[in-house]
């Protein structure tokens, strides 16, 4: 276990935290078996950490939605994709362990993380990462021909508002992670590599 | 009035939306005189508008804020320096707005906009968009001699989270605008550039 | 009325210049009320003075000229894209104020400023300022492709040496603006946004 | 001899041309030994020649000006270097060879062409191209630091101008020449390599 | 085990491969438990082949080397950081791997290859791959101060070349493995992540 | 001749070096009439410089290779414009120079070197180049369409092999020289560029 600052900021105790925001983190550690730092490191801002983590669940948790064909693991690629252009260490180890879990594949994360053009993906999956990767990279520049090239992969405009969306979230999330110098907790980097023990 | 789409995503009625976001949207509305187009644009996904007014809120509108130093002009500010280096025409010209009636002065959103270094701001101020700009273009690279530099002009580490904050929030926002194609309502081009009549 | 320089080199005053220089500055005062900063920081050097009046003029004061299609209020919209890619505060602010004047348009120079192709213009003026962008951004990379995609939109060849030709002299004008820190009359921020009182 | 097109745009006989340019080219031809295809290229548009020609006389033919540091040959140094950074095939190829006669030495203008860092000049010199380049790149960040490296090297405020205002012209003949498609004359390539036959 | 091509162009069976080459895979794959890719990817040209090879055992194998202070370790630490700024996704995997062996370290190959800055590495470490970042990225800007950086840290000259040689290499290995389609082992990924079963 | 240093590390002499060494070195010296500073600066890592000097040899020398239809010149020519893209003085003067002999025209080297696209060369070798730099500057964008636009231009797959690995091998040379301060001999400016006397 790591006793390096997870923060350049104050980090909370979890028991001073108010009761709502205990609860989800509890809730998240019984689930996961640890408390990912990200609670931690945001809840020095409670109100700011209600408005993130229900950000993130609006985006990222409900599966299946009506009328949008994305996965979780699709979406979890497009995070790992757009942390790694915006260079977010938290982001890409943390949101990697849960891609490979949600794409049962131990290798995708890494593939994605470094180079989406040459992951083990659709081409579907490859629009998809391509359009993410403008909307963090080059926003001001999406046009006609964007949108033109996802329909044509037969993704709907509800699923392009999908990919956009979570492209946008994380191009906060990661700047977040970066200005704070959030770090990884060392309990990601193996998870989804090994099949878990029964 | 303009007749152009706000949004290339389908737009709901005021009518037809839940009523916390109705009534939240008709109190800005009496407010300002008209109903800025994010609201509409972003309520197409109730939850999302909710979690993104929130965040919102907690980061732009209490204000003075126990134990920071930075006034909502400052804020806006921000929003307006880094909404200009992401190319975003919703933000550049909503904030713009807002940023001439808080400053209660009409040429600095211009200013700021195109060139924040030759703004006719107080070099304190340069130094706070200098970080905020870092966070919007560079987040990564942000380092300990970052936060030396705030502190050598009184910023305390509150005020550094918040300069952070308001320039990743508007990393999410500025990527929403391009992707959707957002269009800023035509009242907001003159405001704060006038004296209001009596 | 601003005190601040206008420039980071000596000013001269409007009646130490030649006769000539004074003479056409005080035709521009008689016509646009005031002297525009750029006249006197630039009349510091009075050959150069003259030499990029005259460039300008040969540029952007004939209207219309033979054999060319272009518009006045088309090559300031060249003027205010390019000054924004250059991040050039002076002309941004000038020129915004001679687009909307001359488009009698008080929303589209802040529009093609911040992403011109998102403006309220055509696919023509946006295939236009395309180019102008690549001529201030990319020149070495001008080829066919270019001069094919705006003969289908049908511009003459004249016209295409016309739009290379502003997007390069403002390349000068922009530089020039940011070496010198020239500053913008405070009156342009407001010209063309609102009726001129009868 | 080339028979390669020297401008995508018509090209006029010079004996065509107006008498006062026709005049002024061949004034330089009888003493160069032949007419530097940019005189003709430019030709096309007489107006914008005149001014073109005008500009670039006021900043590079004097020599020396009262009060002026910068020699010719520095002043062509700063042609080279930052024509090298537009990729400026014409600028580079014929104002080296003016470089090589001006500084009688044959290696320099093909080094600042590359990397003014490595050239054989003085820190003094690479300190002006530094600033040069800043110009040309990247001119809205110029700043006090900057005006100061240049003081600490014994230039003076006019000969900070003088840099610029170099740096900024070549930013506009660049752009026109990459745009029209010049082609340098052949006889640029060998000049000021070798010893003159006497 | 994937069926994936490791490369797109021809890849030569080991049997089929020269005597010298064979030997030197069947020695890596008695060691490592199999043939890494690269091996056979680039022996589709033999003399291509033993070069690189030599080149990188000449950088890479010695260890300790007289008067060199670099370990293995942090020669992989510059491969990994320098492959992830050039996206290569075989030499970050491969190599990833080979640093958490010599590092003895599961979490330092993900931490390097997304952000050097934020890795759990010393001051003098982080120095070093600043110096090799730039080497990958901006190698003409190097001068006399990045020099005195690294001799701060307590570098010799000898230590530099190896930073710098080891960064200059993968420049050309990154751009082989981008250029092929090279595809990293399945087994790298979990290499060095778990202790190895005794 | 130039007394300037040719390295920043130390440059052995060539008596000093192995016999191998110093006989493949007189060879050149014998040939060229004078000793590349690139032998001797490499020389100071022996078994660096057998590596480098094979793995040069494997991709520049053999001329014509069965199945290769790429000319040494064009070789060169890959050499020269991604040189110029990484600001390699030393490259490009050296090879520039082998360029305007291999091709017999004493203009390319300097075209190439500034803009490719504008060079005397043909379309098919434009296609090879503008891949060379794109293997230069953005490897990881590689893909299908950049194979299929080379076939459209009748190159093999053995061909596109022979681009990259040039390309990238000098994205090694590049980097080593750049950081090494390496020096161009003075005897490369001039050669290619007159007629030799009979």
């Amino acid at each position: 276990m790591s006793a390096k600052p997870i923060s350049r900021f104050p980090v909370p105790e979890l028991r001073d935290l108010p009761a709502d925001i205990r609860e989800r983190i509890e809730a998240v550690q019984q689930k996961a078996g640890f408390v990912p730092n990200v609670f931690l490191a945001l809840a020095h801002r409670p109100d700011e950490w209600r408005a993130f983590v229900a950000y993130h669940d609006a985006l990222m948790e409900k599966d299946p939605r009506p009328g949008i064909s994305l996965t979780r693991a699709e979406r979890e690629m497009i995070v790992v994709a757009t942390s790694g252009a915006n260079h977010c260490q938290y982001c890409v180890v943390a949101h990697g362990a849960i891609l490979r879990i949600r794409a049962k594949n131990p290798l995708v994360a890494d593939q994605v993380a470094i180079n989406h053009r040459k992951a083990d993906i659709t081409p579907r999956q490859k629009a998809m990462l391509d359009f993410a990767m403008k909307v963090a990279l080059d926003s001001a520049a999406i046009g006609d021909a964007d949108f033109a090239a996802l329909h044509g992969h037969g993704f709907s405009d509800e699923d392009i508002w999908d990919i956009g969306a979570v492209a946008a979230f994380f191009g906060l999330s990661n700047r977040m992670a970066n200005m704070t110098g959030m770090r990884p907790n060392d309990e990601f980097y193996l998870m989804g590599r090994v099949a878990k023990p029964k």
